[in-house]
């Protein structure tokens, strides 16, 4: 975790979320308007694919901080048909 | 273009499409949500980016025949802020 959270300057921080499930019509709509909607966050870039009836998508945002980084990640456990969401550090990739 | 269009058994076809345009709130929202509600179109996979206040996605899509994606392209035109749409062949990614 980078050590200054959260940064003085208003600028964000670029964090990488890891988000699994059942592939449903609309599950990428409902993904990405949740995150739009929650404290307006910023997607970045998403990679979605499916296979087998279930989805990964590998998304990037831009956050204020951990806080608003975490909170962001409950959010998307409710939606229906996640399973998991998992940060990982967008910085090494 | 597969020779083959469309095929009798019902089955789909893997399509691909580049959309470009300008990055604003809920444009992935908009754009899944379009694709979706289209014919009850099935994504396959998003490849999406955003650089400079622009973005690009790279989308595979479930198609029955040409006229499908063809109407699906056009229908994509018409989402505020798309500069462009165009088909690629998935086939060869």
């Amino acid at each position: 975790v980078p050590v200054n959270w959260p940064k003085t300057d208003g600028s964000y921080f670029v964090a990488g979320i890891i988000i699994k499930g059942e592939d449903m019509p609309g599950i990428l709509k409902d993904i990405s308007n949740s995150i739009t909607t929650f404290e307006n966050t910023n997607i970045k870039s998403v990679n979605f694919s499916t296979a087998d009836s279930m989805f990964k998508g590998t998304i990037t945002v831009y956050v204020r901080d951990l806080n608003h980084l975490n909170k962001l990640i409950e959010r998307l456990k409710k939606n229906k048909g996640v399973y998991s969401v998992e940060r990982f550090d967008a910085d090494n990739q």
